[in-house]
Order: C-alpha cells, then structure tokens, then sequence
C-alpha cells in the first residue's frame, strides 16, 4: 500500500493511493498514519479495505509528511562509501548517526526555506525507513518485522552550520522545512529488496545523484537492530539512512541552493518530490 | 508556580505544587502540561487558579515528567568550562548541541536502565529550560519572553557509546530512561536569576557535583536565541544547558554507574531527582 496524508499544513487528513494513481480518503477508517495505525495489525486492518469503497479525493491537494507522530529521525552519516569519499571521509567502522529535529519535517512538495545567514545549503536524496512497533534490542533476523515501511527523503543539510560551526552535525541538519517526507509511506510488503532501489536528484534540471540503495553500507536490517540497542525505537519513528553520491559540497567547485531554485528528488517505486527554495 | 505530572506512566495528570508543598489537581482545568498551556497566556490563566479551589491529591503518586509533549530535547555540550577541563576538552567558541531522543524522558524519580553491553553510564545534573512558546530568530533582548519555566534534569550518558562507537554524541545520550525531567517546571517568575543556581548530585550519598549555574559559559538567554537560529523552538522543547565538574569519567580514576546504585541530584530551587539505576 501508498499510505498518504493529504490537506492543508497541521490539517492532514489520512488517504491511500489506489491502482489508478487516485488518492482514496482513509479518514472514515483511521485518524491518522501514525501509532497504533503503523503496527502490523493495523497495517493489515487498512489492507483489508476495498479501495473502491473509499471516497475519491478530487483536486490536486497538497501533500503532507507521510507520516505522523513522528518522535525522532535518526539519520546515518557517511553511508555509502561512494558518498564519503567525495567529502573526503572514510566509512566509519560503525554507523555514525544524528538527529533531525522533527520540527523540521514538511510535506514533500513544500518549500523548503534557507536559513537565514546560510550560504552552504545542500540537498541528500534518502531512502527513509518508517518504524512500525517498538524495537529494542533486536537481533537482525528479526529486525525486519518493525519496519512499516519505507519514503523518500531529502535530507536538506546547511554545511556550514554542520562543519564550521563547532559542532554536532544536528545543528546543520535541523532547520525547520529540511525534512520532507513522502509522498507515500510505502508498505514493507511493496518494496521486494530495500537494497537494490534506484535513486536520484536533480536541482534544475541537472541531474547531481543518480545512484542506487545497492551501495549502502549498513542496509536496513542491520540499522535497525544496531539504532535498537542504542535506543528504542517507536511507531512512526524515521530513519534516515544516508545519500549517495552527488551532493553539492562534493561538487568541484562546491554548489549550494540559492533561492528559486526545484529540487527534484526520486526513488524507485517510493515516488517523487519537488521543492522550490525560498529565502527563510 | 511549580507545575508537574502525577500519576501512571503514560496516564499523568496534570497537577500544581501548592505553599505547603501538596500536590492540587489541576485537570479540571488543563488537559495536560503541554502546548498551548505553556504559552504565556496560558500559564497567567493557571495562575489566576485560586490553589485553594483544587483537590489534594492524597497519598504520594509518582511523579511523570514535569511537562509533556516535548518534541526535542537539545543538549548543550561543555557549557561549564570546569567540566570541560575535567575531560580533558576546551570550551568552544560557539555552542555544541545535540539532541537526546525524547524517547528517553521519564519522570524524575523513575529507575535509569544500564543499557546492555554499557560500562560506562554516567550522571550530569543540569538546568533545563522549558520552551513556552514558538521561537525563531529571536534576538536575545527577547529570549527570555519564550522560556516557560525550569526544571531539573539528568542528562543521563554512556561514554563508551558517546564517545568511542564513532559519533555522534546522541549515541550515547538516548537510551531509554537517560531523561528524567522534573519534579516540576518552575515558572521563570519564580526564578529570579537563572545564571545563579546552586546544583548538586550525589551517588549512593557521595557527592559528585557541587556546582552552580554561575560557572556557565553559554547562559540562557544566550542559548534560545542561539538555537533559534538555527531550528524553531516549539513549546515543550527543552534546553538541557550543560553539567557543572564532577562527572564519573572525569574522576581520577573514572567512576561509573552499576546495578543499585542510587543517584540523587537536586537545583537550587528546582526540586530533587532520585533515581535508582537497574540493569537494562
């Protein structure tokens, strides 16, 4: 299933897109996507409505975060190795991972704003992994079963404020509107191998990364248990597991986003999304 | 005022601390300790609650964390320069923050687990700053205007985690029960000078820390408008400000916390913390 939340900012209403592309209003059936909605049993309760019996949603409606209730994104640093070479980083023996604050998340498609003073904003096509039960402490055999499923993500990082800035990388990555999720939330069960996906971004026009989840370090199933024993995670809960190849700090000379700019960002069978930059 | 939440894990109340000390019942009234209420307006319409007119909530239940809602506690790193000279760190010059996953919150007298595999959990009592209401780009002339109250917590920490499992630092910060915040959130009426608190914490009746809020490098006022350059702060967001000299890696040799050890931590002011640490 595409699992969606449709409507105007902090108003969402929860949908599901049918075969023919439409959005269906799920709101007769659950509040939201998030919590209880997430757990296998409540994926499984959404799974068993017709689609035809849902309403079809008319228009064109802005498309919010995919999911909701979200208590933390946990991002991976340096996961693919292709990506670290081109900051001048080598892979970490053990996933190195920050937070985004989850005031940062928007829906895919909205501007995104560029802070303030900032003159090194980036962009990072992401494969985001959405919690579904909580997990602590469990084995990688079992790791899988938490998963809800999966969106894409840009994880929207300012450099300077992430480099120079005396640290930690959150204070980079946490500007509010760097967070879009979505558009869908794509059930586990629609995704055959979260390795082997396609992903790319484009600014403009100009395809920057055209890469694929087959280079990832540390896959999903691994993250997921190794997050698990270091905190646990919960229903709704994203991780955000690393950018291939392409960003703008890796460019020769460097390219930053400036305001106007689109941002065009895909992967495989998780959709796309398309953010106008604005001066914050 | 001194506002705080009684009750079962995940069914707290909302309540008040009246002259003598009794818990009142303020759920007649507000919903819960968080959001809207935390917003000026809010708190004066709390405050125009004759105390007398409450009930006393008999007996002695647990207290929940002081506030609810919290969508991301950021820490500020070596913010005492005495604590970053006991570990062997020099102050920077502008702010480290991370983020502890609000994952982690507990009520402030609640038992903190020992992760399993941890050898080095340690203790930082610090000055929590409680967001009233949404800050963004403010000046530090104005700061003050968006802070609700203080509390107390423990910004509970696993140095092997945060510091040699390769970055970065929220590695070691979010563990579940690493955030016991409370017994209350103080209305910043009541705290004539947040930069002049004494605060201590003992382990098993061995008192470690002995500090004050005076020996801050990165005050308060500072700090919001700091933060709020770089992220919205939201009401409920808490500030973790730092933690004075005296924590277990920086004794000669380094002390750390096992099974039954019991901590007690308190600020000036603020209220006490007593947590007894389990194995997780």
């Amino acid at each position: 299933m595409k699992l969606l939340r449709y409507g105007p900012k902090g108003q969402e209403k929860p949908g599901l897109l049918d075969a023919q592309g439409r959005i269906r209003d799920l709101s007769a059936h659950v509040e939201d996507i998030r919590g209880e909605v997430l757990y296998p049993e409540g994926l499984r309760r959404i799974a068993a409505i017709d689609p035809e019996s849902l309403a079809v949603v008319d228009g064109n409606p802005r498309l919010g975060p995919c999911v909701a209730g979200t208590g933390k994104i946990i991002c991976i640093g340096l996961n693919y190795s292709d990506h670290a070479a081109e900051t001048g980083a080598t892979v970490p023996p053990e996933p190195i991972i920050f937070m985004k604050a989850t005031s940062a998340i928007v829906g895919p498609n909205d501007n995104v704003e560029i802070p303030r003073g900032s003159e090194k904003t980036d962009w990072e096509v992401e494969l985001g992994v959405v919690i579904g039960k909580p997990a602590k402490y469990v084995s990688e055999d079992e790791a899988m079963d938490y998963v809800a499923g999966y969106c894409l993500t840009n994880d929207v990082s300012e450099r300077a404020f992430q480099q120079e800035r005396h640290g930690q990388w959150t204070k980079g990555k946490s500007c509010d509107t760097f967070g879009p999720l979505g558009p869908w939330l794509v059930t586990r069960d629609e995704v055959a191998d979260p390795q082997n996906l396609k992903m790319w971004l484009e600014v403009n026009g100009h395809r920057y990364q055209d890469g694929t989840t087959a280079t990832m370090v540390y896959g999903v199933r691994f993250l997921v248990s190794y997050l698990s024993q270091f905190m646990s995670l919960q229903p709704g809960d994203v991780i955000s597991t690393g950018t291939p190849p392409g960003v703008g700090l890796g460019q020769k000379p460097p390219v930053f986003l400036k305001a106007n700019d689109v941002v065009r960002l895909g992967i495989e069978g998780l959709g796309e999304q398309q953010q106008t930059f604005i001066q914050g």
